[in-house]
């Protein structure tokens, strides 16, 4: 009998958001909903992926897609709930980066010899 | 001419955690210096895949890896202060993990409802 894993709240949200490019949505979508084509140059990835990504991200509750009937249809993208409540992690995503990746910045553990 | 992005630190520290094997690596690095065959079975992955992962990490500053001279020569890897420093990122993962992925547990938005 195989033994069922116990719940980890870390691997649960790892398989939502281990992805660079969820990740790169999430931040964009943070800012309010936002057109398909809009999304692929600022997330810098090819139709397919971004389709890929977004109909995962829209599985799984994150993400609400909205279709206005105008000529030619009109697609957008915006965060559930449960998607806007993944904001702090990319919140803590932009504390780290501007402290330990900006670029000419000093590498803090050398400051720290 | 090519113009260069503008630094997103969001985007930056996608490329080092968005993915699921480098999360779960993080989590469990978090509680101290651990032995490649004790992560295998924890992280859930191949050996071929953990050696990838962890090799990234160590090239990008987040992973320290140590030998000990004994035999059989223990490996063991650790957090440097670079790697650390994302610990809050995996913090912000588990109470949102805990907060919506719980096993059982109603999804808050339909409490909201």
């Amino acid at each position: 009998m195989m033994e069922e894993a116990p719940f980890c709240p870390v691997a649960e949200t790892a398989r939502l958001i281990g992805d660079e490019y969820v990740l790169l949505i999430l931040r964009d979508l943070e800012q309010g909903p936002r057109r398909f084509t809009s999304l692929g140059p600022s997330v810098a990835v090819n139709a397919k992926t971004l389709t890929d990504r977004l109909r995962r991200m829209e599985n799984q509750g994150l993400v609400q897609r909205r279709m206005y009937p105008e000529i030619p249809p009109r697609v957008e993208y915006e965060l559930t709930p449960k998607g806007r409540a993944l904001v702090p992690i990319v919140e803590a995503m932009r504390t780290y980066g501007d402290t330990w990746l900006a670029p000419g910045r000093q590498d803090p553990r050398r400051q720290a010899l």
